[in-house]
């Protein structure tokens, strides 16, 4: 049976005890960003908790109360997942490529930009970029235009919370450790941007011109009791990969929703209030797993670091998009979706999408568990599509 | 004829009063890192200099002098260009691909890793990586061990001195003035590790686990005078890029130096720190010129945020490899000079070599004119190579 509150918290609430997911919130007397927990309908203030010697229980934090007074997570996270288990205690109890001969053999990546990580909520103007004029040209040549493939990708996110020296490979066995916890995440990409630029040295301005990211942090700890076995990797991997757990990854039902308004034909900026109220016809476009993953987070903290890769607090490694291995749950992307922009996915009230258009709203949502009111939720992680600006 | 100082300054100094490099330094007194200018052998304190008023004719810096006393040039590169111009005058007065068919269309380009951005002389300690064991096997197996192919990149990096929000591009015409100084900057990389993983992602643990980049930043006021053109781009390029002038690069001549001690066969500790003095015998075994680009820095940096990236002050952007197009200058990387490790590169003392051996030491060296004393010089960029780790 879950633990119990004081609080009312409804059995469905995404953030139940078993949750605690920390975030940033600012409050009426404090407008200064600092540190909370979400619970329920409510978020606890961490940095009045500590004010009110509400931790003093926990032994391992009240030496480093401070933490929860900064604009961010990263002095909390730094101090390492130990002191996270005793505090929650003490509080309240894709991989995204085709198939390439490396593909079952390391996690491949490619680094995107901390700039243009946009906490949920934040709008995604649909960027301009260089894409084929005519793809079946003899000679290919480019036009500057904004995205007329404008897609999400489904992502976990995971934070790292310790740092590692230049020259100094996090091993599998610490990579574990050094994981905060999870956010729901859309790695928002241009297709066409994508299609001419990334090849050799990959996606850049496909990928850069933002990030979404869900606004609470879910602690590793609280996703220990939902641990699942990954999509089986028949090569096996590499000695430094391996973890010898077969259970490495986490059962977390993963939804799509895409939300277009009645209105949005007419453009104005009153349509843009109407969108932040996220009224509109709603439709869930995908469900998959979070288990549907080849490699694991730490898997891929310890191929990142196998170099001598520093890492910082702070640092957040996306999963690729989380495409099952069951039927309905193989597309995390518009692009599989459409079976790449072939087929049109039906919505609610009769209209039809390839690719995102402007006003659209996309809502990622995440959960794990639910029996007695145990819920272990993710906050929505929503963008709307602005449009593109008028280039000089 | 240049300007004079009370200082005496070789003429053959690459700091001479043209340049006025600024960097971050320490001095007996103030042991905190703190803003400095270079010239000829000595370094001017610049929070000192603030201190005593030195900077009282320059009325646009006078109410910002705590920028000199911060650990980096953030602060005062976000200043913009204008005040350093101001400034500096009351103080004394690639691209990195094979040829795919978007390569003259636009800056090719990839993003690596701030963190292991580190400051010349730092040793960049060779990687361990996942290579291909037997490239010309039917299925390809991979095999996990330090890199046999470490490769330098000469490159330039520009400073980014201006933050644009994201969904705002910077137009061409802003671009320049974004930029606040050059440095020169060793992209290290291990070929073998990126054989095996670049396709379809682009270059990842190849390429992050060190960038060596000089001490001394050159502010693009002192290059000024050695404007010139860039290699042609005989496609022209797009209107989102065009600068309207075609004197959009730097004449500066580029060298790399190779150090390799007599003794290194005997890997102790003392042999470390004899390269710290670094005796042993140095061949150049490239030069090239910085004007070799095919897009400029205002060009990169209008194409990185075309899209709407939010670039950052102290952002670090790579020419890519300068290989010039005249013979002897084409070469800026041991890939290059090597043709793919087939030929070997001689070196003095009869040694020679194909990739970097474990305490080789890489030196890049740029300087522009030199006559009557006006030398414009970067400081030197240097890295000896540690040997492997011992993995667990």
């Amino acid at each position: 049976m879950a633990p119990r509150s004081w609080l009312d918290i409804a059995p469905d609430s995404p953030f139940s005890l078993a949750d605690i997911p920390f975030g940033i919130i600012t409050t009426p007397v404090s407008s200064s960003p600092h540190v909370g927990v979400a619970t329920g309908e409510h978020a606890l203030d961490l940095s009045v908790f500590a004010l009110c010697s509400g931790s003093s229980d926990c032994r391992a934090i009240t030496s480093h109360l401070e933490v929860f007074s900064q604009p961010a997570l990263n002095d909390f996270a730094a101090l390492g997942r130990a002191v996270h288990r005793e505090n929650a205690g003490a509080l309240i109890r894709g991989i995204d490529n085709a198939l390439h001969p490396n593909y079952m053999h390391l996690p491949v990546g490619y680094h995107g930009r901390a700039s243009s990580v946009a906490v949920s909520g934040t709008s995604i103007r649909r960027p301009h970029g260089q894409v084929m004029g005519n793809p079946t040209a003899e000679v290919p040549k480019p036009i500057f235009t904004p995205s007329k493939r404008l897609d999400f990708e489904l992502e976990l996110g995971a934070f790292v919370c310790k740092a590692n020296k230049m020259g100094e490979p996090v091993s599998i066995k610490e990579a574990e450790e050094n994981i905060f916890g999870l956010v729901l995440m859309n790695d928002w990409s241009a297709r066409d941007i994508q299609a001419w630029e990334m090849v050799p040295l990959g996606p850049f301005n496909s990928k850069i011109f933002g990030t979404s990211g869900s606004a609470w942090v879910v602690l590793m700890d609280a996703l220990e009791p939902f641990r699942a076995s990954g999509i089986e990797n028949e090569n096996g991997v590499l000695p430094y990969m391996r973890e010898g757990k077969e259970e490495n990854v986490y059962d977390l039902n993963l939804e799509v929703e895409l939300t277009i308004m009645a209105n949005s034909i007419g453009v104005s900026p009153y349509v843009l209030t109407i969108y932040a109220a996220k009224s509109g016809t709603s439709t869930t476009i995908a469900g998959t797993n979070g288990k549907y993953l080849l490699f694991s987070f730490p898997q891929m903290l310890a191929h990142h670091t196998a170099g001598g890769c520093p890492m910082q607090v702070g640092d957040l490694l996306g999963s690729g998009t989380v495409s099952g291995t069951e039927p309905g749950t193989m597309s995390g992307s518009m692009l599989e979706l459409s079976a790449n922009g072939n087929n049109k996915i039906q919505l609610h009230g009769g209209d039809e999408r390839t690719f995102l258009k402007d006003y659209n709203t996309l809502t990622l949502k995440g959960r794990a568990g639910g029996e007695e009111g145990g819920l272990v939720g993710f906050g929505e992680c929503t963008g709307s599509i602005e449009p593109a600006i008028t280039m000089q």
